[in-house]
């Protein structure tokens, strides 16, 4: 087989899609065959979405979620508690917060944990920022909400000391079994962190 | 929440992945943020792939596979045996036949199969293409691999109505049990089809 067998213009986009995280060359196939079944409306539209998306996103300049106004819609509004800041890793866990509906507070994402291994610093995150917000003043608690792995929970350890000096209030969401889990499935640090945070009745 | 959380160009991408196959609002979401992490020039690749496929890619005036030469790369190469057409639904089923790297001769896309309840009829399909093929001459011997599903198996019957006033040749693809298979997990049909299609050794 000298002569290439699918079109350059077809694996271009193949390759395209099967370099996103999560989709593997049998799926990038399926997806680019389903647009040259006449679905071509729809491959504009992705292509459309993807350009206005590089093009109207950018960083909100106060807690560098992404966003296509500056201050983002969160930060502009007036009924949100400037006072207490949530720390986040990423702006997608700004989303998962959103969805619950109960946090009236704002945000401040930091793109990332403190990684060593990975050349993940301190000065790679936006942990200057969230500390000119700290000095600027206003703020009475800061809730670190970093995941619960081991870099988050390094890098609450971190920001806990750095961000100790300016006398707010510094919480960090509450550890133990996730609702509709099972005990007997839990591993066993989820455990042991929920037997640590046990409430009285 | 009467403020929106999701920036417009965000979620328009998000809906947009979400409107693929195989894609949910949980992974199309993913793949969104996935870009916002810096990795703007896969999604500008991707962007420009998609429209590369609609300006680049149509169909082979022959054989009506997806191409962006005409015609094709398979049905221009003096090497395969145009005498004989394996005729095929989808443009994958002919990569997947030329991933075996042993058919020699050419191909025909009818672009579906019959279906009446889905109001895929005769004319909806590449069949006078392929008729006007056999009309012009020099073919010998015409491949019904259509998928073996109830459509499928429809369309073969009706191809073999269809074209055998032309005299030439008309086989199907073999059916039995897959290489790899289990007997015991093979189903019925499947396993009454390799009964019918045992052969002499």
């Amino acid at each position: 087989m000298a002569q290439p067998v699918v079109p350059a213009s077809i694996q271009r986009l193949i390759d395209a899609f099967a370099a996103l995280p999560g989709i593997g060359p049998k799926s990038a196939a399926r997806l680019t065959f389903y647009f040259l079944r006449g679905h071509t409306d729809v491959a504009l539209q992705l292509a459309e979405a993807l350009t206005g998306l590089i093009e109207q996103t950018h960083f909100c300049s106060q807690c560098f979620n992404v966003t296509d106004t500056d201050p983002c819609t969160i930060c502009a509004n007036p009924q949100r508690d400037a006072s207490t800041i949530c720390v986040v890793e990423e702006p997608m866990d700004v989303l998962a917060l959103e969805r619950i509906g109960h946090y009236r507070g704002v945000y401040h994402v930091l793109h990332g944990a403190l990684s060593p291994l990975d050349r993940v610093f301190a000065e790679n995150l936006r942990i200057a920022e969230l500390e000119a917000r700290l000095k600027r003043g206003g703020v009475r608690e800061v809730i670190l909400a970093t995941n619960p792995t081991a870099e988050g929970d390094y890098t609450a350890a971190y920001l806990l000391t750095r961000l100790k000096p300016y006398g707010v209030r510094i919480t960090r969401l509450g550890r133990g079994l996730p609702v509709g889990g099972d005990l007997e499935y839990a591993d066993e640090v989820t455990l042991l962190r929920a037997l640590e945070a046990r409430q009285d009745l």
